[in-house]
Formats: structure tokens, C-alpha cells, sequence
């Protein structure tokens, strides 16, 4: 079953629904709940799109196992055409949300394809690691399965080490080997997109290499609906209001969970690597995973400010305001900001290279840069678009309003020197739901941590930026001393 | 009857319900309705303080007139003292809602007191007006009222005056004069609070000076529940969760509304100013309204301050973060901000003078600098706590979930160094509703734009602002020229 | 004379010494004169450069008229890799000052080029003018002539045109026609390197298109030498001091000058546009001259960043101080500003297109980004700079000082960790003459307003830009409305 | 002799110069030689100022000991009117260099008074050593003695403590004890203001309770013409220009100093403090000298401030560029900057106490958020006069142009809308002065890291400050839980 339809992708979730808890309930049909079935059906959409006339091509490709058509995120890259083909699905498919569906599923194809190719890497560990890396993503690639993942561990002490708690299972490790697998137990944070069909646990969390640790270096995958594995969620931001009151917050849900293990068996094919702390601390980076998961972030976000842009622009035109030096330097900022993300992603492709294992991977300083980058620029964004709707942005009735008692009012009143009040409601309602609904404001705090803690991915990128040329074209500057520059 | 308690003020609501409508539909009894109870017990309790014994003598005081004691916020202040007492008053109240409820009725109680000892302000108007202003001020202190108010036209077109659009009855104007009073046409933008029992039109709007724009220069008061008068909310804030879930979100939701007059008859003794531009456009400076009421703003900024900070600490010392510079950093930026803050209401009551009309009222510059300066700091001090809680902020169950399925996983994986988890929920909860809520986030932006907006406030600066005392200081230095400051 | 070497450069300024006057004296000999010999030997030094055997090829090329090389910024583009070419000779040049000599002739060069491709643009005006314009390119790039150039009215009054002021001939404006040429009267600002050996003026200041202001409308070529015109100087920044004292300031001082016309004879051959107010007011963008001369700038503005983040790197290193979070965000912050300056130059490099006049031009959006971000760059890299030396950057003795009576100390009590006093000093020198001597103050001065006045560099890209297609993005997301995503 | 006039303090000079090296030579007579003479008589200047007739009352006051009159700057505390006449002090002698003068005797005056006051702070290390304390006071106070100070050790290798460094005297160490007082050896940065009659030793680097580091901790005062003790400057700043060209420079240059100790005796009665870690580290803010030095320092940043906003008027006023907003917007940035400061200061005056000395000491707070927010607002208010001076800044001919051969051409063309060329020249030679001169750049640097290392000042900040009351203010708060604010 390569290649899913929407309807194939809420079938898998209705038959096999995830062990889910939102609102002090189990979610037992994540696809007619309230609190759920909006999201999967932004979801379920996006597997549609695949098989749209106009877009099978740039959203499929034919699969080297079976020659059906499979995801274009799947795409093994070899050449740097190959990354800007699927940078054009990733786009593709976040303009569907306008960028606020942070965790499509192509999120974490890109992660698979990259460590399946690095298989050789998780076979240091094991042999059998390797093939179990490469089985699962053709696995994955041909059901067409929505993954979602978990990094950190809880944050419990922050000045004491994982197995130094009283209870050395807060964060997940291995308990025990067992000849159909092995049994592990514990949590994790924070998978967003708990929604899915597989949840994929990859090594990010950096350890010290001592004998203590090693229960934490773990690398496996599991269905969502796995006994004794759930899906503790926050507060739901989909507060049922209609697709126009909250034009995103009614639609791109996507959650955020807690994942509790409680003694749950891996089977061993779905392990992919464990008791080395070595191997785990490097298997993002040396997989090159980390870089072609940022590519499609980076699209993801480029499609994001160009909704910004767009809404912002929108706003001025509609109430008028673009004679105003603060209303233009504000916009500028906005182009500022896209195109800047544009030359990077471009600068990651142009510079892209083959890495150890074949795979054609993003150029690492602007990917860095780009990484670094966007959390600052987004807080920004939001606060710009606040300014520029100002008093507007609080102000929108809600649809009832519209069709209530003080309807013809509310159609004089709140018209616009060039829409009507129904198009400038629609308009603020979107502008609203991207930057002061709980649902808007959320995204705000997951942009500026997306990418980790701010203060490490600076630091990270300090340590990784090679400048030593820089350093030693200012020498030879100083080395010129007291010499003219030219003699007479 | 002076002040009222809680009760009271609930069955003045009910008896005489503002036509308030919210979602579609009419609110009947605002104080039985999912809407709008919560806000309106928050308002209840505030009066109800003034019947506490330990508070009572800061709260109220002896009417001149009737020697009840009445609240402390209608006090004629003719000496710093009064201004100091008075500011106590603020900040009691304030510190009820953690400064989030932004329009307690003392704001507009000051505004009221210095009108009314501006009298011969309005009597210039025509004699009566002056009388009316003073006698409205004593029926509201006497009767212990809520009022709301309404200052901005709607936004429909920026580039035309509003008497210039195809039905020039979109701002609210004067349509005729009657043996009764006058009657009143048009829409204004926001009252906020509008649970309220009395709404104050004021003339805000800078007008030109110009024979068609005198239908607009307004200024009057009305029963909120006075025929043909509405108020159009915007979507509520609070959705019905918990006070835990939603500690600010389900007690302070004071709503924003549009005000609709459908021809609405003001009596003779409720009309204040009219028809005269220029006195409109100085009301609110020439009286001294704008300084007072700016003096209760601060002290409830103050008191928001002081709850950033706390939490803030609270939250590094629960999750033991404050070894870390970069926190350090950011708790030293919101004391910084205190404690500038606090240091401007100072500056504003020593600094206080006696105005023509004998009212002692808070310095310009330092009142003015506040004003300018606080819509600047608030961004960034919820930024400052969004980055202090990072990830926690996002994964905090709800109340159900910490009594559902997964309680004891909750427990377990959620406590912190020094808290319990349900210690860190609550906590938590808080910085959210402070900070990434449809509540926080509305606050944010009300905070940018409270003043006005920001780009006029500042200009306003530049110009109110007496510089010539230092330019007069660089000339005389200029002056010195190429003498030498000593011989030898 | 094809390509020349520095000494030809010096012998023709000797030759034919521009109108200079600096300090209240005029200087005859700009070669040996202590004002002007430091910086006229600098730029002796790039065309020395053009001779050196391995960078001839990148430096020179075939002059399409004679055969002989002549300097690789007079290439016309005509391919992406033409631009790539030049822009390797763009850098080459610049990094001989670290990017501190902020108009080698290398600048004017493009602008020249350019017009020349665009010379039925000048035809316009008047048939002869398109044949002027090519051929003075020509003779410039076949004698390899340092050009300046000077832009802007003197600012007298701001509120007024220029044919309003008592005197109209303060701005710089056409007096007559005769026979030989035009008699032209008045002042421009502000020609950087007035030691060149031809004055280019060009028509930037947008004018009205009224009848009394055609006379501004000017295009022409002077030698600097010519009788009537001269350059008035600011205060010298080359003080004297070494080279190792002041390793920037001592070499690269360019200066800054007014141009006065004093009833100046312009020969027809070298009149390119007069008259015209619209054709002067199109020319810059129309002909791309201002898209060539910004992607020189933009390599030169890397070199200055890549010195930065060089220095900044060694200073980290030599004391020590890499280990601190707030030290890494620093430099992180450099290096996120050096990228984002590359990736824009590629992306207008990669989105080059051919203009009407079949010239290669390097795209607008990324260029105009580029232009409106460095300025805003540049003042932040010199506080990391000042930061990251903090108080090593004052206490910093003279070469004397290292040579005197208290050598010893020095050299004992300066050293670094890892470094000797005498390269603690020199590096600490150079990162003090970047960024707190008056040559480097200068500097930080001249990035903020060299691309124009920010707020109208602002406003020209917010109303350049074409936004429309993200603005229909948009659209199409709120015409979805209520409709379902996918249906079940 | 009390209170000495300008001549006074010079012939002292003249007659005992301080051991100071400038630019690889001796300086023999401070008071003539080039280097100096300058901000010798500007110094001269302030004693001047003590006699005059309408000053006198303002900057003396009578001796407790002799009853003659002495300077201001020595009063004993210990009343908030003692604080504010002190104040006014300062700011009078502040305003003579625009604030421009960061090193004021008056500086180092309070330090030393407070330290008397706290005299049995010393007495608990040596119980003569609390006398000497005293007794050095009113000897300083009664010959109107100038001081300088220096504060830290070399920084060598950030990494390693004084005591691990290969020569353990490079930090300033005690050597031994003799009968006739202490030998130390090392060297201290940095010395501002080295022409200055004594130099006071005071300890300020916190260091380890350590038995190796006791040597370290050391408080002394010696003649800065002892043998054996040497000054070395850094390169001048004053260059010899005219008042007229460097207002600042050329009258305010006070210097930056490594202090050499080459085995010095500082007899008995000059020793404060020695070989007890624990007192060292304290001093500073047990006596309260930190508190009153910062209230002397930010009633000068107050004065200097107010320069900021007089010229930023001044400019704004002579070129006409009031009207427009991004102007406003600035020049109301500075307004809050100095209200903010002001209103400080105020906060620290009106919340003093008595300290356990009885000495009115200012409130800590205010003061220390004071000493963290003026190194912030600085860079920006730098950047501002830049941002409002623009190009303007850059092309000022010099006195010697404007009486030169250009000089009519100058007077034509840099006439000002409201002003003639030679006011415009003197106002933005000032302008240029302050903010990009390598005078004006040192001050930036100067005011970044005055108070110490930002980063250091802030956790400093959060780790001093009690936010007790708001944390307890959140968790009642907290407490109400889900009980109703007020039942009906």
C-alpha cells in the first residue's frame, strides 16, 4: 500500500488508534473526537494531495522496491536536484497550513531515509542494527506511516544526572534483554503529532560515557498502539470553534505529549541500537539526519513567513496604512526576514555535498545559521503583525456575531476602507489565530525552542563554525607590520 | 448607599442588565452566565474588600457630603499625601488579579474626580455643564458605581475625516437637540469592561477645528442599560476551564466591546460638552484626567511587574535554573523594569503639583516617560518568562488529567527538584495564562497599544517635552569657545 | 596604458594633482603629502596587485579593444559567471584592508560598465550622449583611471527645493550652454576618495518633474584637476601614527569631501544627460548601475565581516575566554551575520538576469535585502568587538611605549595566555582601530548611511517589493472558509 | 589648606609629579607638557569654581575639625538633605564637561569618606588601621587632595589564579613587612585620571578565602610621586587639536593607566587593610563606598545625559527635522533615558538609610539598577545623535578650513536652515566629539564596562536583589485555588 490516500491514513487510525489521553480521557477514535478529528483530517489532506492530477509528480516518485509511486520525502538524495525536489514537496504541503502544521509527516521521513542509508552506522553496534534501520524505513516508505518522535527526557532535576534520581526510570532506559526483545521503561518529551502510526525513539540527548548511562543509549521504533506505551497530551488548543473563528487552531492541532513506557517490549528487528553511548551521542550528526531534517524545517518555515508576509501586506492594504514610514519599515523587516531564509536554504542546496555513506546532505554553516536564526526572527514576525493590526486584531466578532442580533452593525461598523466587514473579520480572525490565540501563541514558544535551548544551539554553532581562515587572514594583515603597502 | 459590597454591585447587575451581547446572543443576567459571572464576581470581590476590616481605612473614605464612607479612589486629592493613599487603594486592588484585571473601576472613578474639580472647565462650554460634570461625579462616588468608557471612532477608512464617509453617522455624533436632552447616533471602539453600570463618553479624538466635525465633540454619561444603547463583545476569553486550568483567563475576562448608539436620547443633566471642538480636544489634558488616571495605570503596572517577577523566580528556583548567567540576565531585566517603574510613580508624586483648579496632580514627565515606557517593557518581560519556562510551559496537563487515568504517571514524571508535580502544574499554569494564552496574549497586545499608539505617544513626547533648559546647557558650553577653562 | 601599476597610478597624481584641500591648506602633492601619502600608496597597491604573476588572471582581462589586460571590474557581464568572476576581484582588493577601504575604484568601475551597456538609455536624452558615455567608459578602462564620484545637495534647508533658496545654485546646477560645453555652478556631497583622477557625476537625488528644477538634472565627467572645481575636505583621520599604531587608519584613510563648482566648464564630450529630470531620476536603477555597484559592496562588506568575525576569534583564543555562554553568543551572532551576507550575494549571483541592455544583473531582491540588512549588522558587530576586548581595548600602549622606558614592564605585565605582550598589543591595536579610533568611529557612521538614509532605504524596499504572490496565498487560505479538509 | 584653587592643585603638580609615562617618554611638568596640560587645567578648573562667590555655598562647606570651608564632595552623610546638597555638588562640577569628565576628584572623595566612617570596618583587621583610615580622610579632605584608583589585576590568563601564574607579583602582592611599613610588588589596572596627587589602594577583586591569595588582599594609599610606583598611559587622545575642533578632547583627556609597583614601601600609617581575604572581599560594600561612589557616578551620567538630549534638540531645531517621526521617536528615547535616571536617583535619595556606621547611605536598589541600566542606555544614546547628525556628522572642515582659502565657498554651502555655517560647524564639531572622535568612542567603551563587566553586574543584580515579597505575593495567589473570588 504505497502512497496513502487520506481515507487509508483515518482507516489505520480508527483500527489501530494510538494510546492517546487528552482532558483526563482515552482518545478511542482519534478521527471522530472532538479534540482530534480536525487535525487528522489536516493530516489525512496532505495524503490526498498525492494523488491530485497536478501534483502526483512533484509529491510522488516511483519506488525502487515495487515501482509504485511512494512519498517524495522518502527520496533517497543522491544529487542536489534530488534535495530540491523534495524541498518543493515540503513546501507543497506546508502552504496547506500556511507552515502552522509543524510536524508533517515529512518531518521525520527525511530523518529515516538519512539513518537507513547510514545504516552501516547503527551496524557498528550490531550487526543486525543496520538492516533493522534499512528494513524499517522501506517498511515505513511503502505503508506510507506518520511518525512522530520524542527527544528529552523529563525534566525532573536539572543538576543531577538520569541515574543518580532515586527512581532511575523517570528518563527511558533499557531494563531488560529478552529473547523476543527488550523491555523498556520510563518517559520521554515531548512528541508533538501524537496522531501518528509509529513512534520513532532516536538518541539526541547527550550522555557522558559512563557505565551508568548506557541503559539510556537507545535507538528503536514502535506503533502508536503498542500495550503499555500512551500519549499523555496537553491541554487541547482545537476549542471547537468553526474553521473561521479559528482558521488554524480548528485545523493544524498537532498536540504535544508526554510518552510513558510502562515495561513495554521492543521487538528486536525494531531496535537499531542500544548500550553504546558513544554511537548515540553521534548518531544525529553522523547520520546527517539532523541536516536534512532542518532542510525541511527551513522550507517549512520559509512557507511560514511568506504567510506573515502575505497577511501582513493583506492588512495594509485593506485598512490603508501603507503611506506610514513605521507600516514600511515593519514590512521591510518581514522581506528582511524571507528573503534572508530563502538565501540560506538556497545556500544549503548550492552547497550541499556527498557525505561518507552517498547521501547528497544540505551544506552544515547555513543550515546552522538558518537554525539559529529563525527563533529570533519569529517572535518578531508576531510582534509585527500585532503592531500592524493593532486595536483590530482585538476587536472581531465571532461568526454568530455575524449572523446574530447585532449582525447589520456589525457590518457597518467594522467595514474596511477597501473590504467589507466580512472579508476584514476573515482576514483578522487569521491574523489573530497566527500570533494571539493560545494556539498562535503556542507557536510562538515552539519556534523560539524548536531547535533546542537558544543558548546551546548558539553555543553549538560557535563550536562547530570553522574560522580559522578568518584568523588567519587577519594575521597576515598583521604580519604586513610597519611595511608600506608600495614603495616609491 | 456608599460602598457597596460584592453583592450589591451583582444585584445592580441584575437588575438593570447592560445590553451586552457576546457570541451571537444576548446576555441576560451577567452574572449568572458562563460568559461573564466569573468577571463579574472578580469585580464583586474588589468591593467586597472595602468591607474588611484591616483594609476599610485604606480602601474608603469619609464622604464630604454624607459622611459615609465611600471608596478611596474618588478622592479629591489636594496634597501628596492623597495622591500617595489613593495610589495604596490601586494596588491593593491591583494585586487582587496579579494587575491582569486592567479595567478595575477605580481608573475610571480618578478620571471621573478630576472632571468634576474641573467644573468650570465644562461651565465654559455652557453654565449648566459644569454642574452636571460636578453632580454625575457625587452620584457615582455616593452610589459606588461601575463605569466603563468608549474613546475611538471605528477604524473604517484612515485617509477620510468621519464626516466625510457616505454616512457620516459611522463615528457617533450629535443628530438633534430635544427639550429632553440630546440625541446621539454612531459607534464607538473599545469599552472595555462593559459589565459595568454607567458608560462615560469622553472627548478623546483629536478633532480639527472645523464647522462639520462640531457634531463630534461629545462628552456625556449613561445607565449602560439605556434603550437603544449595545455592546457588541468580542469572542470570550474564558472557555470555561477551571480557575486552575486557567487561573486568570477564568476570573479576570473584562471583554472588549464595541459601543452602538441607535439614536439614543441623553438627558440634559448627563450632558457635559458639546459642539465645541476645542474644548473637546483638551478635555483630558486641561482637567487633569489624563494624569490621574495614567497615576492608577502605573501602580497597576506595577503590581503586573511585581507578579512577573515572582513568578519568574519562582519558576528558576522550583526548576533550579538560576545558576545559569543567562537566567540571571533575564530575572536582572525584570527587576530593572521594576524597579524603573516604581521609581517613576516616585518621581511622579514627589514631583506632583497643585493645577489651576486646586487638584494635586502626579508630575507630567515622569508620568508621561511611564506611559511611553511600559508598552515597551511588556513584551519582553512575557518573553523573559516564556524563555525561563521554555518547554515546561507547553507540556502542563490539565486538572482532569491529574485526577484521570494517568494520574500517577503525571506524578511521577512531572514532580521538580523542589516541587511536587502538582505544585509545578499550578505554578506553571499560571505562567501560561500569563504568557501564551488567548488571555495572556490578548493582554500583550493591550499593553502595546493601552496608551495609544505607540509611534503618536512618542511623538507626543517629543513635543510636551521642555528640552530647552539642556540645549540652553550646550549652548553656554559652545560659548566658551576656544577660552581656556584655567590660567596659569 | 592598460591595467597600470601603482607607480603609474602615484606618477599620474603627481602629474595632474586633484583640487584638494585639507586643514586650511591645499594639498599639492597627494604622493607625498603626510595627509594623503599613506592612503594614495594603498591604492597604488591594489593596481600593483594586477601585475603580481598568480593574480593577474583574476585581477585582469582582455581588453576587447586593444587585447591588453585591463582590470577585471570593467568586464561587462554578460553571464552568471561573469559575476562570479568579478566578484573574486571585488574580494581579492578588499581583503588587502580587511574590507576598511570602503571605495577602492573598483566600485566606480561598475557603474560605469554599466551605464555604458545602457547607453541608448543617455541617447535618450539627446543621440550623442549614448555615444559620450561609451566612450568615456572606454577611455577609462583603457587608462585604468580612478574615478569619485558625488551624489547629494548640500543640506542647507530641509524643507525646501533647490531652486527655492536665495541662492539656487547652491545645490550644483547647469548655468549655460555654449559652445565647448556647459558652464555648471555649485556644490555636491559627498565625494570618498577625492585622490582619484576623474570626478563621475550622476543624477541620484530624486527631483519634482517641474520646469524649474530641469537644470539639477545633470550627468557628467571631469578630471579632478580641472580649473574651478575643487574638494574641501573633513579633518584628517590619518594622524601620523604607525602603522602598528594605527594599522587602518595610518593606511586607509580615504576622505570625505565637498565638491565645489566654481562657474566650471564641462567639455560636450564628457556631458552624458541634462535637462531631464525624468531620465535623471530613472538612470541609477534603469541603467543597473545600482545593482552592480551594491554587489561589489556586498563582497566588500564580506571581507569587513569575515575580519571581524577573524579578530574576534583571536582575541577569544589569546585570552582565554571561549568557555563562556555569553562569549559564544557573541561570536555565534558574527558568524550568523558573515553567512547570511554570503548566501544573499549567491542568491543574487544565482538569480541573475539579463537586462533590456543584454547586461548580466545581479538579482534585486536579494541585493536590496543585503543593502537595507549590513547597516543594521554593522553597528552590533562592533559592540561584539568592543565586548568581546572589553577593557583590553583601552589600556593598549604606543610602539613608543613598547620601545621606552618601560618596555620591561610591559612586556611583563601585558602577555597573554597565550600570546606575548608585542601580539597581544598589535591584534588589540587592530580591533581598537576597527572599532573606537575616530578612523574606525567614522567607519561605523559611514555603514549606517552608506546605502542612503535607513528609513528611505526602508520604505524603497517595502514599495519595490512584490508581495502579491503571498498575498494570494493567503487569500486562497481564507477562500476555503468552512469547508473540511477532508471528508469521511 | 582647605578647599585649594585651580593654581593650587597645579603648582602641587608642578611641584610633586606623578610617575607618569605617555607615549615612550616621561611627562615632567603635567601642567605644561602637551599631553596633559589640558585636562590639567580642566581639573584646575573645578578647584576654581570652590571660590566662586554664588558657587562657594554649593561646593564648600566648613570643616568639623578647622571650621574652614572644604570641599562639598567630603561631607559626612547623615541626612537625606546631606545626599541631595552633596548631589548638587556633583552635578555642578558634572555639568562643566557636559559629564564628559568621568573621573572627578569628588569620585574618589566619597569613597574615602564613607571608608572613614566605616573606620571600625579596618579596625577589626588591625585596630590602627581603622585610624589610619580616619585619619587619611581628613588629611585628603583638608588639603583638597586629588585622587585616582585602581581596581584589578592583569588580565594575564583568565584561567589561573594570581597566586598560580609562574610569577606570582604580577598581580600587586604584598612582598614583606618592615619596621617602617609594607613592600608590595605587581601591577593594577586601570588607573583613570593619573594626574591626581595621591592613589588609593583599595580592594576590589573578590577572591578565594585562601591562605595563597591573602597577599593579595591589601588597602593603602601613597603619593603618586613615590618612588618606585609608575603610571604607563595609554596613547592620548587629546592630539593637539583646537577646543574649537575637539571640544571634549582637547580639554577632558584624563587618561587610562597601568599602575607599576617595583617593590614600593608604603609606610604604616598609609595601610588600611592586609592579609585578611575575608574583609578584603567585603569592603566595598560593608562601608557603603559602593553605594555613595555610584550616587556621586550617576548624578554624572545624569549631566552627561542631559548634553545627549541638548544636542540631539539643537541638531533637530538647526536643520529643521522635528516633523519627522522617526526623529520624534528617537529624541523621545533620550527623554526616557534621562527620566528614568533621574527618577533613579530620586528613588535612592528618598529611600535612604542609615547604615551601621550612621551614614546616610542611598537605597541599594534603585542605585544598583541604576549602575546596570546606564551601560545600556549609553551605546543607544551614542547611536541615536549619530542616527540624528547622519552624513552631517562626517563632512565638518576644521577651524583652520573655515579661516582658509575655502573659507567663503564653506560659509556658502554649510549654512543650516536656521543657522550659520560657523554655529553649525561648532554644534557638530560637539556632536562628533561626543559620539565618534576617539575621545567620544573611549566613552562608549568606558560607560559599557564602568560599573564592571555587565555580564558579572547582572548576576550580581539577581543574586542581591530580594524578590521574596513576589514570589510570596504568586503563591497566595496560588492558594485561593478553585474557591470563587466572591459567592452570591
Amino acid at each position: 500500500m504505497p502512497a496513502r490516500t487520506g481515507k487509508a491514513f483515518l482507516e489505520g487510525l480508527r483500527k489501530n488508534p494510538p494510546n492517546i489521553y487528552i482532558d483526563g480521557e482515552k482518545i478511542d477514535d482519534p478521527t471522530s473526537h472532538p479534540f482530534t478529528k480536525n487535525s487528522a483530517r489536516s493530516i489525512a489532506h496532505l495524503y490526498d494531495l498525492q494523488h491530485q492530477a497536478e501534483l502526483k509528480n512533484k509529491l510522488t516518485y516511483d519506488s525502487p522496491s515495487t515501482g509504485a509511486r511512494v512519498g517524495m520525502s522518502f527520496l533517497e538524495t543522491t544529487t542536489v536536484a534530488d534535495l530540491e525536489k523534495r524541498a518543493q514537496m515540503h513546501k507543497i504541503w506546508a502552504d496547506t497550513s500556511l507552515g502552522f502544521l509543524g510536524r508533517a509527516p515529512d518531518y521525520m521521513n527525511v530523518n529515516l531515509m538519512a539513518a537507513a542509508r547510514a545504516a552501516d552506522y547503527f551496524a557498528q553496534c550490531d550487526k543486525r542494527f543496520g538492516n533493522h534501520m534499512r528494513n524499517y524505513y522501506e517498511y515505513v516508505r511503502e505503508h506510507d506511516l506518520v511518525l512522530t518522535h520524542a527527544l528529552t527526557n523529563p525534566q525532573v532535576n536539572r543538576s543531577l544526572r538520569a541515574d543518580e534520581l532515586a527512581d532511575p526510570y523517570i528518563a527511558l532506559g533499557l531494563v531488560e534483554e529478552t529473547a523476543k526483545g527488550i523491555i523498556v521503561r520510563g518517559a520521554r518529551m515531548m512528541a508533538t503529532l501524537p496522531i501518528a502510526d509509529e513512534l520513532l525513539i532516536f538518541p539526541s540527548t547527550v550522555l557522558k560515557e559512563q557505565e551508568e548511562l548506557k541503559r539510556y543509549a537507545l535507538a528503536f521504533a514502535l506503533p502508536t498502539h503498542t500495550p503499555g506505551l500512551s500519549f499523555q497530551c496537553r491541554e487541547p488548543l482545537d476549542i471547537g470553534r468553526s474553521h473561521e473563528d479559528h482558521p488554524l487552531g480548528s485545523r493544524f492541532e498537532e498536540y504535544d505529549a508526554m510518552v510513558f513506557f510502562d515495561d513495554v517490549l521492543v521487538p528486536w528487528e525494531r531496535v537499531f541500537l542500544m548500550n553504546d553511548v558513544k554511537l548515540a551521542n553521534r548518531a544525529y550528526a553522523e547520520t546527517g539526519a539532523v541536516y536534512h531534517m532542518a532542510h525541511q524545517v527551513i522550507t517549512v518555515k520559509i512557507a511560514k513567513t511568506e504567510a506573515f508576509l502575505g497577511v501582513a501586506n493583506a492588512i495594509v492594504e485593506m485598512i490603508g496604512s501603507g503611506q506610514f514610514q513605521h507600516v514600511q519599515q515593519k514590512v521591510a523587516e518581514l522581506i528582511i526576514s524571507l528573503e534572508t531564509m530563502k538565501a540560506l536554504k538556497l545556500a544549503a542546496e548550492q552547497g550541499a555535498c556527498l557525505d561518507k555513506y552517498g547521501t547528497m546532505t544540505p551544506a552544515k554553516e547555513p543550515i546552522n545559521v538558518a537554525r539559529n536564526l529563525f527563533p529570533q526572527l519569529y517572535p518578531r514576525m508576531v510582534e509585527i503583525l500585532q503592531l500592524l493590526g493593532a486595536s483590530g486584531m482585538i476587536m472581531i466578532p465571532t461568526e454568530k456575531d455575524r449572523h446574530g442580533p447585532k449582525a447589520q452593525e456589525i457590518a457597518k461598523y467594522l467595514q474596511a476602507a477597501h473590504a467589507s466587514s466580512d472579508e476584514r473579520i476573515k482576514l483578522f480572525r487569521l491574523a489573530w489565530d497566527m500570533t494571539l490565540s493560545s494556539f498562535g501563541a503556542r507557536q510562538n514558544l515552539y519556534e523560539k525552542f524548536f531547535f533546542g535551548d537558544p543558548v546551546r544551539t548558539q553555543a553549538a554553532l560557535f563550536e562547530s563554525y570553522n574560522a580559522s581562515p578568518y584568523i588567519e587572514k587577519v594575521k597576515a594583515f598583521l604580519a604586513i607590520g610597519n611595511r608600506e603597502f608600495s614603495e616609491l
